[in-house]
């Protein structure tokens, strides 16, 4: 039996992903077993701590931009490897039992959520409140005891809990995705992507030059560059990579022996493979 | 009489950096004004759209990195200038009225703040219920009727707030900054850093390398890159660069000019000096 860690409750988008993650499972002759955590930072620790053996956690959104907890959370850790990357299209939807717009005073949900529809917040509800949720769930339990409420969640979390769709689509960008990474203690199983993170020794983004020429110069690809703060002081770095190239081959084994002249911590992630979901 | 938006309400980290650059401002003969907006992103378009005239927002904190409504909102809108970066210490307290920890079931805050107190929350209140809020200030106001509810907020708010201070100094990280900009829709007065940002073609991060070479090759200082996403797909982005030198000077100029040759659109947000307060 697989376990799998996840942030929850049921209906997140983590949950669907870690949903389709378990369902490949078990095609595959593994059966797995979903474990719901109240935070990423908790599903991440879970898997390095060897209480669940994977942990399916949210990396980058197509609007938002990188979920900084679970970069800063890998980095902390030792051992973590990723063994697949999954890309999911997220539809927000507003939940309620209100019979219209007319009658929202609040919307709730996680910040993401609510950052992703102000556009259309600000068009349909222009003055209802906005307040934060842990979760894009979090707030469903509250709807049916408050018609005044509405909640952005998913198409599949208003099904899951019988609650009706007040409006659908109400995201500001048609093109919304989010990439999650499987994490696990077990060796990535390689693949067209590379990810890996380092720190350089001092004045750091001036010392990034060198450390991105070593891939320029071999031809090889990076789909994405992110820093992070060390949190010693403000300005100081750490970079995250994504590579088009699998670590086991020779000329990307060489550049990464190379990067390492240059860095001053480095983490290999492992090489893996994207598979898109809906 | 100028006019200064920031996020309110008042005793957010925002207000007291508003504070010290309107006391500033006071000092060499221009009276000033603080206009407190519900979000960051409002304040930025109130100065926009010339409601004030200046606005005081957060950057980049030393611990949680980039703050992505920021940057965004900046590059979204036309003609804003950088006039002035302020970097403030960033000093977290648990403001409430229980007797003491014992008491306390809930904390509620900003989640930034939230964030940054996680290791001091986990040892000294496993059990409370973390509910994040719209600011450190938003909850203070409940603190008198919930004496099993903490927040999480600055020393000066609470004594604007004339609340007690269960426990100070509960941030996990010694070295706590925040930077902040003073953004107007006037020239930017010159000065030791100049900020700007760019997207490129297509494949940004392999297309990273030369827009950095053109600054390497000069022996021109980058003091951070940041890379935020276009919002168009996944993997498309845009990067932030802030340079250690000034526009007006020659060899700047024509790097810039350089630059542009390598980059889609591009936009400069001025240079400026900056300073430290307490």
């Amino acid at each position: 039996m697989t376990s799998i860690a996840y942030l929850g409750p049921a209906g997140t988008n983590a949950e669907t992903v870690a949903l389709a993650y378990a369902s490949w499972l078990t095609q595959i002759g593994q059966e797995a077993q979903l474990c719901p955590y109240p935070s990423i930072a908790q599903a991440i620790k879970a898997t390095a701590q060897k209480e669940t053996d994977l942990a399916v956690v949210p990396v980058e959104n197509s609007i938002e931009g990188s979920v900084a907890m679970t970069l800063d959370t890998i980095w902390q850790l030792d051992g973590l490897q990723i063994q697949q990357a999954l890309v999911l299209s997220i539809s927000h939807a507003l939940l309620s039992r209100a019979a219209s717009l007319g009658e929202i005073k609040t919307v709730s949900s996680h910040p993401q959520a609510l950052a992703q529809c102000q556009d259309w917040l600000q068009k349909h509800l222009p003055a209802a409140r906005l307040i934060p949720a842990n979760s894009t769930t979090e707030v469903l339990k509250h709807l049916d005891a408050d018609r005044t409420l509405g909640s952005i969640s998913s198409p599949r979390a208003a099904q899951l809990y019988n609650l009706p769709i007040l409006a659908d689509s109400i995201g500001d960008y048609p093109d919304n995705c989010t990439r999650f990474w499987v994490v696990g203690l077990q060796p990535s199983p390689g693949g067209t992507h590379t990810s890996l993170a380092f720190s350089v020794p001092a004045n750091a983004p001036g010392a990034l030059v060198e450390p991105l020429q070593v891939f320029a110069s071999r031809g090889i690809n990076l789909s994405r560059i992110e820093s992070r703060p060390t949190k010693r002081s403000l300005g100081d770095y750490l970079f995250f990579l994504d590579l088009e190239a699998d670590a086991r081959q020779e000329d990307i084994r060489l550049a990464i022996e190379e990067l390492t002249t240059h860095t001053e911590t480095i983490k290999i992630f492992g090489s893996y493979e994207i598979l898109n979901i809906r």
